[in-house]
């Protein structure tokens, strides 16, 4: 029985960043040599990041690419990893077009390389735009086993691939992945990867990639199953690891070559001999999955800090309106960059509650970070007397949250911070917010989070803080206060907009779940209600393509990405 | 030998008004039957504009636009025009999917329907997205005649749908197409048609949409050729139109059923009757192309007008600084909406030149259009003063631009105008400008066009009136003068960017063509230029998406499409 030691390389690619990720791709195989490992998986795309876009169709970036893997065969050679078999994602290109290809580097060479065979164009993904899809599957025979690969979305599709490596006899499949974090996704890639490993008759080593890349985040959360499904092996989520897994396989013989699925199955050699034994370990490395609130916190974190990192920024600067949604933020963002890296912007204007500017300072207080006071009254009011804009409702509402984000890209310039805007998913949704105002910003960190859960999160934030014997970081009275954007006296949200909860429920139906008008009265809605809430959205929706702002809503981290025509006559409904 | 008189209705649909698409579609069937016509073709997607992007995944979007197929026959039949074989395009759902769909319609019922088979996935287009491809053609017997159809990119496959056709043997092809207009577009569809027609053996109606949707532009364009390939007849560019052909054909006996090129080939039978002789028209109607330059504008002009109009805006609002962009912007605006739906704002800064004021005031004589005065001075001091922003540079710079922006929208708030970016392409590609400043706008009506082609497009629009004894739009002063940016004493455009001519030369090789370093160097371009001007595109890329602007900067509707991530590493010719 061959004994085989692997490692998963979960490891956070920058896109674009093709020797950065290969300078790191050196230090983690070497770490697996410190380790023991015979095998190394890196994530799909590691070497060039994911989703590398229309990069994919330049020329001279898949040429790089492809250089890069090269380069890397001889440099994990010169580093004394060159008897580690090492799978790399990469993007490749050939006469036919570009593709997205992994390949098992050996000795200072690439012994074997395929590309990956079902292209997803739904959601997140269009990968028909970006490659085109491979036909083949190299075998690797390597210390008396015989090694299979299959490439992300080809371990989804049942009867494929997987079932025809299954089919030619391998005895491990190892799966280079890019799968974008969701709520609750690890219930499915569970057992979907079991049910593989029984198609399959092996074992499989399922790597992800971790970290945020724009509004995609990814959770690692690699895992390893046996042939029967049984788990051997969990990576912990948003965070780069290095999992290691100890196999003892029959060695089922040579994997036959030919055709298996409609793809063409070969085989190449990479060593025959049979590892030395050694000393398999103790414990089967498996992570706790984290709690629903803890996963979601993470991904926001991670998302935040790789976004800012990731694009050369080193702060955040945003206005603390001593409301919740900028007090969450504040403490994300304190999560991800330190307090240091925080700039708050406390900015009163004339309708401002005294409240609204002591819970600025004491979210400030509890968490440590920057915090100046900038009234914008002074802006405000040469607009409104110049332009006469008193008494005009929104022109002069608007006016107000336009002087803040001015000001905020006028501290950014001056000081560089990356600017960020607070607007949470709900007020997005259905436009409650000013284009060029309070939309300003480079990234919006609770973009994909509806207003309930903002609330949600909080408490848990600040209960998670009790326990470990931590100031919890938001005020409580942000948390309490009847939400209020103040831009006129006494002004509430629910002036505007029905109740949070019900609202998050319509908008969860309609704009998460893509019901129509029929299903929501179904659900037991009232007409009246569905009908303000459907036109509010639409026309956000048109709005925000007429007037494109400062962040990108694609709600893409925690649901469906819509691409949707600026100008459109469509309305939901509007049959009744 | 039958005759037969087709109509062309090139149409200008708006995406998702299915009613309004619906009742035009009428209008224009009972013109066609006023002109005796027996068949009429309407465009790829009629019923519901294209692109309908994300929409296209609408159960109940979907059901709308089958049912709006039945309810078209009925009231065609109500209307009289029941015995006209109306083939319009629509959206359908099965149980495979969504479908890009094409109906013909004859005495009440949708006697053959078929859906798109090749779905383009590049450029603009992201149809593995949207649609599940069609495998059957239905040939229409009618008035003695075989006739197939083939929606859009069908037709540009060699070997494939129009292949089919030939074989199975039919008297005539229509096609319904959505084929948005790039410079010279006209130079490659005729031969394409005439190669088509010479694969089926027969002639071909090639009916295309026409206006702005979004930030693309539909020149329609219809032509018809026959089986030779010769011109026949070709519809006026960027104008609604019927084109009505006759035509006098063999009668070559019923089409053959079953699989042809891997397509099923059905036969439906509308009606058997030849149609009753008469008196063909004298004249081939065969309008001329446009010339070069009249072409651009003239899509300038459709784009702008329907972005606004079917935007649900009558008016535009936008900065007059004398230069030769908002020149050129207010001489469209004024070509597309009327002199009185354009509103002029002249906002000097305390560094504006004094013919900055003069200019564009001779420019809003000239153009009749209104003009306001409004100088930043106060709204800048304020921000200078509270922040000390005095002698910052960049930060006080785009303190003016901003300021200007934020005055833009209150205006556009009070008065309900769109506002518009004047922003070139050329500018735009190397982040010559203010995020939430000058880029400040719903519709940026040039950012398709290179700064010496704005030059060029204004001597022209000159050259024109002057033709027509008009007066000329654009003040002379305003081509001939060096560009600035005027937010410091004497600034002048070539203090950060190389001379437009070279820039213009680079960018066009590198934006548009896609060429890498290499591609550059090799084409004659010194190396340091190069860098310069890669570095200065690749960061405006990234800035691009890092605070996404206020105008969709995509370069669609005059070139390529890119879609990039917004965090990359990459940067071409780094390795130099």
């Amino acid at each position: 029985m061959p004994q085989l030691r692997v490692a998963l390389a979960q490891v956070n690619s920058t896109v674009g960043d093709i020797s950065g990720n290969a300078r790191s791709a050196v230090d983690w195989v070497r770490k697996a040599a410190d380790a023991g490992a015979h095998v190394v998986v890196f994530p799909e795309m590691s070497l060039t990041g994911y989703p590398v876009e229309d990069l994919s169709l330049r020329e001279t970036f898949a040429q790089a690419s492809r250089q890069a893997v090269d380069d890397l065969a001889l440099r994990l050679s010169e580093a004394g990893c060159g008897d580690i078999l090492t799978y790399v994602g990469y993007l490749d290109r050939d006469q036919v077009g570009p593709r997205d290809a992994a390949a098992a580097l050996y000795q200072g060479k690439v012994v074997a390389r395929q590309y990956k065979h079902h292209l997803p164009n739904y959601g997140v993904f269009d990968e028909h735009r970006w490659y085109k899809a491979g036909e083949t599957l190299d075998v690797v025979a390597f210390r008396g086993l015989e090694i299979g690969m299959v490439i992300c979305e080809d371990i989804w599709q049942e009867g494929g691939p997987v079932s025809a490596l299954g089919r030619a006899g391998v005895d491990l499949v190892v799966s280079p992945n890019a799968s974008p974090y969701e709520r609750s996704k690890d219930d499915i890639r569970l057992p979907l990867v079991a049910r593989r490993a029984a198609e399959a008759g092996a074992p499989i080593v399922y790597t992800n990639l971790v970290g945020g890349q724009d509004d995609l985040v990814f959770d690692g959360d690699s895992i390893v199953v046996d042939e029967d499904g049984e788990l051997l092996g969990r990576a912990p989520q948003f965070t780069e690891h290095l999992l290691v897994v100890d196999f003892d396989l029959p060695g089922s013989g040579q994997a036959a070559e030919g055709e298996f699925e409609g793809l063409q199955v070969r085989r190449r050699v990479a060593s025959t001999d049979p590892a030395p034994a050694y000393e398999p370990l103790s414990e089967p490395p498996i992570s706790e999955p984290l709690s629903e609130e803890a996963e979601v916190w993470s991904a926001l974190v991670v998302g935040l800090r790789d976004y800012v990192h990731k694009n050369g920024f080193r702060s955040v600067i945003f206005g603390f309106s001593g409301g919740i949604d900028s007090a969450v933020a504040a403490a994300l963002a304190v999560d991800a960059l330190g307090a240091d890296g925080v700039y708050g912007v406390s900015m009163p204007s004339k309708y401002s509650s005294e409240h609204s500017r002591s819970d600025a300072a004491e979210l400030a207080r509890r968490l440590g970070c920057h915090l100046r006071v900038e009234p914008v009254a002074d802006m405000v009011d040469v607009y409104v007397k110049q332009l006469n804009l008193g008494g005009t409702g929104l022109a002069e509402e608007n006016i107000q949250a336009r002087a803040r984000g001015m000001l905020l890209m006028a501290l950014s310039n001056l000081e560089g911070h990356l600017v960020l805007a607070t607007g949470n998913k709900t007020e997005l949704a259905v436009g409650y917010s000013t284009i060029y105002g309070d939309a300003v910003g480079g990234f919006a960190p609770i973009k994909d989070v509806f207003k309930t859960h903002v609330w949600a999160l909080a408490r848990w934030r600040n209960a998670e803080a009790e326990k470990r014997g931590e100031v919890p970081p938001i005020p409580e009275n942000s948390i309490i206060k009847p939400p209020s954007a103040e831009l006129r006296p006494g002004q509430l949200d629910t002036d505007s907009l029905p109740p949070y909860a019900l609202l998050d429920d319509i908008l969860d139906d309609y704009v998460e779940g893509d019901r129509g008008y029929e299903d929501l009265l179904a659900a037991g809605f009232e007409a009246e209600t569905i009908d303000r809430v459907i036109r509010m959205v639409d026309r956000a929706e048109y709005k925000r393509r007429q007037y494109p702002i400062g962040t990108k809503i694609t709600f893409k981290a925690f649901g469906r990405d819509r691409r949707l025509p600026i100008t459109s006559g469509w309305r939901e409904g509007q049959q009744h």
